[in-house]
């Protein structure tokens, strides 16, 4: 299914969800395709090249069927960097602090970063003559079918319009320059940067325009941020906070929790990215539990829509090791300490300082 | 210097400083001029409506001068209700981990929100040809003297020339309806919503393009984000992350900490506001130290750049509360958790859990 498959961490099977262990994404700004996490809530559906098609309707002047040729030929071609990440990573974290069920307990690595190519959603709008007036919504939707949702259905999720004009979201069909993997969303998929990977639809066939936010169960019941007193199985339409942007975030990808390291310089590593956009202003990290803090060295991002690796070299003592690490924001912002204060009934948007525990021998 | 004077909490009398009392704040979607946050650098200059002068130069095709009616009969009027805080607001529970000197503890009145209206910076800019470049800054200057700036110099700041053209930043010469009182920036100031406060200049007699962000010391050395073990008085020009857009925050107002208060309903209310024009999602509030919450009741409203304030009816029994609030924005972002946690050399950005003590009788 994945074809030349790495050496990921499988979550389940059927779908297929899986992520890279954190020292693989630490190693690469830009992420292997084969590398690359899979978050999936149906099965991948087999679309041959010649036979998809993209319906673009609602409130337009002009509704189109496009071919993957008229996609491809009509429209100018953009390449952007962009990272996405699972509103779940980092749920292992909040499940610590209270057991989530029915959720998979990602770690580190539901977040990876591609080059994608395609072309501006912004211009098959434009080209469909899409009415231009405020709250107005871009849906999704795709052909794989989500068990989970209440009632079964395809998988679908919609974008504010203003999002979908915006220069950097694409209906992809290449990734890293290769065609668009079936595992990946091929043949088309759409990439909404600096938003929650849910709203980047794979095996997309329609873009509708619409003066509401998509009633797909994806958007209208699941991937929101309930209080946490509130019972997700019998949590009404609409209730919670729906997601949309990233929030500011950072993590350590090596070591790793539970490692065993050796005494001397070690170089930690791992990545901080800023919401929608936004520049890091600063990478701290502490090996004292928040005591002190020493500025991690930032590497230059890709895009304004990839995340930045950052990297320390500190010399450690045998003995166990807390070390624990925030991003700034260019505006001068930072996270949330803990991920226990962010818990939530299904265990979204964990964005807590990231603490990873050792041993030095 | 104020006419008719509230019963505020004077910090300094020269430069003039203070701060309204929580409960009035509590008790007024828009704030009452007299009670509105007063925070300066330098004495108020005395300029009648008359001499005043805007020049209007820098990275533009036609450099202008403008009299106060030429801004007022040339430019079609907008009036906005925005909030203003200052970055140092809450700074006292960040003074009670660490002490910062030199800088005054604001409690919780540096905020405060009035109905301004005046003319877009943007019309201005574009009646005198401004380059539409990327990159570029507006400058604002004022004729009051920082006797604590480095050197000595004339208050001033920037904010990038994208920020400058949006629709909400005004040049305003009105608030609540009244002439902008000499004490808030009349003539004329500048209101630049979703910002901190230090970029809404007050007396603003310059606006420059520039290709950079302004060199003056409250631009280029203070308001900024410092590491916390950085050392402000040697601090070189450009450390630290700068200050602009306004983080996720809210606080408590009333009841206000060490209040004494009956046992029974008492209604608690507060503030909350998201960054840069983001909608607030929820506010959650704990009378148990954050085991659980409860969801306080949001008044709408009165624009996308002005606080929500917020209200929750709880019954309490005799013994020592403590209150805690936290907002969540409508992308499903919260606050930190601790001003401790937040402290940097110059006290700035405290937006952490609100928490308040008092003892019901």
């Amino acid at each position: 299914m994945w074809g030349k498959r790495a050496d990921v961490i499988v979550r389940t099977e059927a779908p297929f969800n899986a992520e890279p262990p954190p020292t693989l994404l630490a190693a690469n700004e830009i992420t292997p395709v084969e590398a690359f996490y899979a978050r999936n809530h149906g099965l991948f559906p087999d679309i041959a090249p010649g036979q998809w098609r993209l319906d673009v309707g609602g409130l337009v002047d002009t509704p189109m069927t496009l071919t993957l040729d008229r996609l491809t030929t009509g429209f100018d071609h953009h390449t952007v960097v962009a990272t996405l990440a699972c509103a779940g990573n980092r749920r292992a974290e909040l499940l610590r602090a209270r057991p989530i069920p029915g959720k998979d307990p990602w770690e580190h690595g539901a977040i990876s970063t591609a080059a994608w190519c395609g072309v501006r959603l912004a211009d098959v709008l434009d080209a469909a003559g899409v009415y231009r007036r405020d709250g107005l919504h871009v849906e999704f939707l795709a052909p794989d079918i989500a068990a989970e949702a209440r009632p079964a259905q395809a998988y679908g999720s919609s974008i504010p319009l203003e999002k979908a004009m915006s220069h950097e979201v694409l209906l992809a069909w290449q990734m890293n320059g290769q065609p668009l993997p079936r595992a990946h969303g091929g043949p088309v998929r759409a990439v909404v940067p600096g938003y929650i990977g849910a709203r980047s639809v794979k095996w997309i066939t329609a873009v509708t325009v619409r003066d509401h936010p998509s009633h797909n169960y994806f958007q209208e019941v699941d991937y929101r941020i309930l209080p946490p007193d509130a019972d997700p199985d019998t949590a009404a339409v609409g209730d919670g906070i729906p997601l949309s942007r990233l929030p500011l975030n950072c993590d350590i990808l090596a070591p790793t929790g539970g490692d065993r390291i050796g005494a001397g310089e070690v170089v930690l590593r791992g990545w901080a990215m800023a919401g929608d956009g936004q520049g890091i202003g600063r990478v701290d990290v502490s090996i004292d539990g928040g005591h002190t803090w020493r500025q991690a060295q930032l590497h230059t991002a890709r895009s304004k829509w990839a995340w930045s690796l950052w990297s320390l070299s500190v010399d450690v003592v045998p003995g166990p090791l807390s070390i624990t690490a925030r991003a700034w924001d260019d505006t001068g912002m930072t996270q949330p300490e803990s991920p226990a204060s962010l818990w939530n009934p299904r265990g979204y948007g964990n964005n807590a300082y990231s603490r990873v525990d050792v041993r030095v021998m």
